[in-house]
């Protein structure tokens, strides 16, 4: 199979599918998300691979409302520990370096490393990965960039040093996208992703809509309102809970919970990653 | 009054401390949303400005993070359309411009701009403000950036283009932070956020929390629960209720909910903006 992910080899999202697909996978980088959807919907790859939120920065909408908008099954989750490495050429020295490029995110979450090298410039690059590569093609020592261990085994760099983040709770959850949605499997604890949007926004109706779960002893994993895009003063309910549609109480669950909504999608169902 | 934010002079931050306190109010820029929370519990400066949520982007989990870890009360919101305009010198034409800098998630929101115009090139930057800021340094009329009007006037560059983004519907919401409360005042719809921790991670749990809003009547406005980054397999949830606890109701079901949960903090009240 191939693994359609935003971003150039070596991206965060690449080391996703690794972690999903094994090392050997093949994938394929797209500029934005929309062509990684728009990939995997037209047949260019079979599966796609997203980030749909991370530890200190959040939900990433835009990945739910395309979501929304492609008719692309959920069917599989993992979680990846963000680790940047300081990388540079194969003869380099941190006591070398003088610049060191990388996304301006992943700069501010090394920002102690900078404080603690003022000799060394942190210059603003389009991503992580990116600026891996920007060095395998220039020769020079004195310049380093900021990714994952990944990018510098593809790209013929060395790690000069390893979590130079700030932070070390700094984790992506990510999902892999197909046409065709998983089968749930005896013994594997699955995992169910859906969107609502309730009839009318009161904290009532979601107290409601929460019952249907609560008082079928039905896990819930995940629960974020977000004010709906596209119609003002209302909201979206993003929900992830234990178990899968075929079981009954699931199932019966979701039943109930559609009489009660004006809107519901059902995201997908795949086997649950404990973090 | 003087408000701290993360950024430099013209960026989106300072443009919501003016939306907040008016047209003529002191801002103190800073380097990170750290050095914010720092610059008002230290007395530098009398209010902070932070962003909280966008609506493509989600939550800024980070700014939670500062909020639970600092004493500061939220007294304010706003919500700021975020709209980039191409900037450039008062001699330059769209016609001459060859590079175009800003933020790579700015340039990323612009895409469209740059598939329309394939002789501008798109180059990366620290933030939208100081991209403009670059552009006042040097005179150079085929260089331009992608920033708010705001940054335009204030380092007297001119708009060449207004609302280059692709989608119009990007906002983000802003809270004002400040040592002593807002005191709710008659007349004035007042909203109230939390953030509690559950006894035991079920949905029973939150079932019953959400219960004591629900059977009160009680308008809920935000609600996203988060992986706690301080206890693994433990969860967070935000919530933006309808009402201040001068409210008796109000009151009351916040008094109930102390008792079902193992942890709970007030982060303000404040008045209501509608969107």
């Amino acid at each position: 199979v191939r693994i359609a992910f935003q971003g150039v080899h070596g991206a965060y999202s690449e080391e996703a599918a690794r972690a999903l697909f094994g090392k050997g996978t093949q994938t394929l980088p797209c500029e934005s998300f929309g062509q990684v959807f728009r990939a995997v919907t037209e047949g260019k790859a079979q599966r796609a691979i997203i980030p749909i939120e991370n530890s200190l920065a959040g939900s990433i909408h835009e990945n739910y409302d395309l979501l929304l908008s492609h008719r692309l099954h959920i069917v599989a989750e993992t979680h990846v520990r963000i680790e940047h490495a300081l990388i540079g050429h194969h003869v380099a020295t941190l006591k070398q370096l003088r610049e060191v490029r990388s996304h301006p995110q992943a700069l501010a979450q090394c920002s102690t490393f900078f404080d603690l090298h003022p000799q060394i410039r942190a210059v603003p690059f389009f991503d992580t990965a990116g600026a891996a590569q920007s060095l395998a093609t220039e020769a020079q020592p004195h310049i380093g960039a900021i990714a994952s261990a990944l990018a510098a085994q593809i790209f013929g760099l060395k790690v000069l040093k390893r979590n130079i983040e700030n932070r070390l709770n700094n984790f992506t959850r990510f999902l892999a996208l197909s046409r065709a949605p998983w089968h749930p499997q005896h013994g594997v604890q699955a995992k169910t992703s859906i969107v609502f949007k309730p009839a009318r926004n009161r904290v009532g109706v979601l107290f409601r809509a929460l019952g249907v779960f609560a008082l079928r002893d039905i896990d819930l994993l995940k629960i974020e309102s977000r004010p709906d895009p596209a119609s003002p003063f209302t909201y979206l309910f993003y929900l992830d809970l234990a178990g899968s549609p075929g079981d009954d109480q699931v199932s019966r669950a979701l039943e109930h919970l559609r009489e009660m909504v004006a809107e519901f999608r059902l995201l997908g169902v795949y086997p649950r990653q404990k973090v």
